[in-house]
């Protein structure tokens, strides 16, 4: 092995530890891990609650509300991946198996929904915008609850 | 009764009755707004904990990091109060019954944590500054908690 080569490798695991600390370190237990992950979708789903009740016209539209809602959605929207750490596929939790053996494909729908929550703020600002971009956050939620949540 | 006194006393009610419906309406039951408010200050406190790591030097300083959880806690910081519903003093809750009987100063601790996470956002640049506004962020945390959480 020459010099370089082992530098090389030395410096590629001192990134991959790098990297793998601060994602376990955020959580003490895989219990803390399930607990946030869920939290960050309660609140996402509260919100999205809000704006689909204003998008069917079960409550008025208020822009600076929706707005609000929007920009927590788009914020929550992006936390709960990395509370998928191993170890937390067991317990209180309704992720199925399925999630923790396909990364890359959750990887790609958390990519798709942060996506259509970034178009939804923008969106948020009239009822006729909003509308339709709250359809599209919700297949984007769906598609992966449809694959990885249990029933 | 004068119609004048009347018709202000009609507009009271209106009022009174609009500002309920919309805060009611966010949740369908009294465990819907516990779980939405103990979410959001799961969230805040899982932050809190990254910065408060980085301001004792238990973990290292990345101000993009610390931008991105004061972010967080400053927008989780304003959500749980409207959680704070008639009849979710009852249920799975750590509010202590007084927390109920004092709106009035529960609404005033809790400008003054939404002052303290919104100067934790501009101090969260750098360790000088972010170390003592952790500090003094979790003291508004602490001062409402020693009144209104059961230990």
């Amino acid at each position: 092995m020459t010099g370089r080569i082992a530098t090389r490798l030395a410096g590629a695991l001192a990134a991959s530890v790098l990297l793998a600390v601060p994602a376990m370190a955020q959580f003490k237990k895989a219990e803390d891990a399930i607990q946030y992950r869920q939290s960050a979708f309660t609140v996402m789903a509260n919100h999205m609650g809000r704006l689909a009740a204003m998008a069917k016209g079960e409550a008025p539209f208020d822009a600076a509300a929706a707005q609000s809602s929007a920009r927590i959605v788009d914020t929550m929207a992006k936390l709960p991946w990395e509370g998928f750490v191993p170890g937390s596929d067991k317990g209180k939790t309704g992720a199925k198996p399925a999630l923790f053996q396909n990364p890359d494909d959750v990887k790609k729908l958390s990519q798709r929904l942060n996506e259509e929550t970034a178009k939804l703020v923008s969106a948020a600002g009239s009822l006729e915008t909003l509308r339709p971009q709250v359809g599209a956050t919700g297949s984007a939620c769906k598609a992966c609850h449809d694959k990885y949540r249990e029933k």
